[in-house]
């Protein structure tokens, strides 16, 4: 029985999921239809559960929203917390940022697929966009103190450049899978090298 | 008569719109809410006019979404013809390629943020991603191209960098506001210095 998926653990009547193999199906859900577009009926259906069994977890829609977008800003602001805590220069403390939050979005895929398409709705979704611009912020400071240093080029305005680095990372969303292709730490040299030092060979 | 906007004309009864105007509001208003949440009558209502007067100039609600489609990959596609037919390197073709998408992108935004979320559940939408990768295809065998000359770093895999590199640029459709910003020429300077030579100081 403990091996059983949770699938058919359902059909036997018995719900099988905790809060976060349920959160998992919500968040493809989501991801598929829209979170607009996806009822707490549709989700039942999906599952294989009543309601009231998904309602025994979490009290709304919007809660598991809340919960999938947290799970991935969480993630990335670990990430620019240890970047900042770093004694390095802040080229260095950037090129760890750029590393960490790829491995973040390989490792939380779903995640931060649905908080890339957040737009703004409701209030979960107005806070989920405020702690974007939060991260937003911390990568354009610390690319104007590295053009500071004289480490980075200073001809380009520092939240422009931001944006287009981070433009990169997060289209892994849209074509990065983890099975078949390279893999996280690869992947995360790759952007990092092409982002700092470019695709040219010197 | 002449100078008055669409939506006053519309009030007096006369359509007011040609097809051109049409189409920018449909796009706009797939944009806000997704092609499947729009129907014709959300349509007719924005634009203050019958449906009939809607399918006077335009037989379906897909048949919008082709023209608009197709407005953005053509001038893809124009700009990677005029590209390949440059008696250059294949990475100066690329350079050009990056740099004229960049170009197209700005100018066609509204366009270009529709194909991009483009999802492939009716026949005109996976028309769209099939022209999307044949883009793509074009991109990648242009840097395996340059890395057999010598003119790229050869460490990375061809498809990935591509991706990599029209990542960032197709990120400018979720941050990028023409007014108020830096220039279309100044950002497709920065996209193609940073994708080239990186961000870092030499």
């Amino acid at each position: 029985m403990t091996t059983a998926p949770p699938a058919r653990a359902a059909k036997r009547g018995r719900p099988g999921y905790d809060l976060e193999s349920l959160l998992a199906v919500a968040v493809r859900l989501f991801n598929e239809r829209g979170y607009d577009g996806t009822s707490m009926e549709d989700l039942s259906r999906k599952l294989g559960i009543s309601k009231s069994a998904i309602y025994h977890h979490v009290p709304s829609k919007e809660e598991l929203l809340r919960l999938a977008v947290d799970r991935a800003l969480d993630g990335l602001f670990a990430t620019a917390t240890a970047a900042r805590a770093r004694d390095e220069s802040a080229v260095q403390r950037l090129e760890h940022l750029v590393r960490g939050s790829v491995l973040v979005l390989v490792d939380r895929l779903p995640f931060v697929t649905l908080l890339l398409r957040v737009r703004g709705n409701t209030k979960v979704e107005r806070a989920a966009l405020a702690r974007r611009r939060e991260f937003d912020q911390l990568i354009t400071d610390l690319v104007a103190e590295a053009v500071r240093d004289g480490d980075l080029r200073p001809e380009f305005d520092a939240a422009t450049v931001g944006r287009l680095l981070f433009g990169m990372v997060n289209s892994l969303v849209e074509w990065y899978r983890p099975r078949g292709g390279i893999g996280a730490e690869e992947l995360a040299d790759l952007v990092v090298a092409v982002a700092f030092d470019g695709l040219r060979k010197n």
